[in-house]
Order: structure tokens, then sequence, then C-alpha cells
């Protein structure tokens, strides 16, 4: 199972704009050149952000994205989830119910046991994801870091 | 992020192993049958348990396969990671040491603090399957499913 690399590009992006001064903005272009990325999928990508209610894209000729929330109430999880979907790994395609071992359709009204523990298992990463916040991240960062990112944003 | 299709078929037959009497084994084309999934594939998955330490292959006409250990010590996390492997979903390329923004090897010595967020959630996942053994699972089944399994493994 793997994540988008893109993935690795968004949490970065995300936490590079919590740097900013409020109400400031960065481009793609601009996001793109700090990380050498593609500008053009980068700018795809920050659009899903944008969906998923975590960055405001502003026009005009000074226009970029921002944080559309305090850095606080942007957990890691929800740009994970803007950039993969909600859907857990594992898929469950009712094998139970089928072959020589078939059960009988009224013993499959409840979740499979092993669908469930892997459920569960999903959302152990899902909790933990929530719990870490742009504004955590930001205060584990050297405090002269925040110029620094500002001062290379160009 | 997904899982090979094959994560149910090898969970579901691990289970239906454990369900087995002290020594009993089934043969891959008994455990394809009684899911109705195609044997050669499902032979070529079942030796990757037996390469992980979950099953054991046993030769001769009635041979084939049983479980390596006592179903209490088989957790959920040893089949997943036996059929997909043990790394996390998230890879992390350094994308904080390129382009303008960045920062200089001797910054750089710790695991970025976003890579080790993603690799602690990967870790409360896998927590989570190492805690659900077999055992566990066999003991949510109704008492009289291991006996009905038996008979339509055929
Ligand atoms: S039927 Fe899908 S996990 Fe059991
Ligand atoms: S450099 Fe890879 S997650 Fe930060």
């Amino acid at each position: 199972m793997k994540l988008p690399v893109s993935t690795e590009w968004l949490l970065h992006c995300a936490a590079t704009l919590a740097q900013l001064e409020p109400g400031a903005s960065a481009s793609a272009a601009q996001l793109a050149r700090y990380f050498d990325l593609p500008a053009a999928y980068l700018a795809k990508q920050l659009q899903e952000l944008v969906k998923a209610g975590v960055l405001t894209a502003t026009t005009g000729p000074r226009g970029g994205f921002r944080l559309a929330r305090p850095a606080s109430e942007i957990t890691l999880l929800r740009i994970v989830e803007a950039v993969d979907g909600t859907a857990g790994p594992y898929e469950c395609r009712e094998i139970r119910q089928q072959g020589r071992g078939a059960l009988p359709p009224e013993q499959c009204q409840n979740t499979c046991i092993l669908a469930e523990k892997m459920a569960e298992a999903h959302e152990a990463w899902r909790r933990s994801l929530a719990g870490v916040s742009l504004a955590d991240i930001i205060a584990t960062l050297p405090a002269t870091t925040p110029a620094r990112t500002r001062s290379r944003l160009t």
C-alpha cells in the first residue's frame, strides 16, 4: 500500500503556508520553486486542498493560496485524505459468501470480523493523524524557521 | 493506498486453517474451492505465508498447509505484512532538502517532523493489527463454525 508521492508535497506546502504572515498567500509557482516541484501538477494538487477546505485560492496579481482556517484546525489527516481519499487500504469483497464454504446471507448481516479488525486498524491510523495539526508541526520548528521560509518563498 | 486483493484471501485461509483439528492440513486446491479462488495464484500466495513462518507446507499425498505455530501467536499484522511487506504507505523523499527552500544537510540529521508523524500513524495501525491473533478471531465465531468449516473443506 502506498500513498501518492504528492502527499509529501502537500503536507510540506500546507506547513509552509502556515508560516506566512496572517493574510499573506503564496502562488503555486512560488511553492514549486521552493521545493523544486513540477508547477502545473502541483497547482492541480493544491486545488484538491482548496476543495477539501484546507486552503483558499485568492485571485489577482498578488493571488495565490493561503490556509482556509487556523493552523490549529488543520490536521494532517485532513491533508492526507484530501490527497488520497478517505477509503481504508483494505477491501473486503465478501469472500465468506463464495465457494464451497459460502455462508448463507442471513449469517452475513454483520461485517465480517476480519474486515472489522482491518477497519479498526485504519481508524487507529486516522486517529493518530487527526491528533496532529499544522500548528503542532510549526511549534516544533526552530524559532528562526518561519522568517527564513518567508524570505525564500519568492 | 490499497492492500492487495489477496490480503483478504490469506486472512481467511489462515483463519480457516486455524479451525482444523491439531495436525490436520488443507491443500491449496481445497482452500481455493472453499473460497472459489484461482488455485495456482492462491498456492503462490500461501507460500508467502510459509516464508513468513505463519504456515508450514507438508508434502505427500495428504500434504498441504497448516499453521506453523499456535493460533494465539499468529497476529493479523504478521499475515498482512507477509502479503504486503512491512513498509509504511508514506514515502519521504526529503523534499525539505531540494529547491529554493532547501535546508542544509546539518539541519536534516533528524527525521523530518512530517515523516515522523506519518510513521507514528503507521505504528498505530501496526499496533492495532498486532493486538489481534487468529485465536481471537476464532473465539468470535459461533461454536458450530469449525465443524462446518472442516466438513466443507473437501
Ligand atoms: S468476507 Fe471480507 S474480510 Fe471476511
Ligand atoms: S522531507 Fe519528507 S516528509 Fe519532510
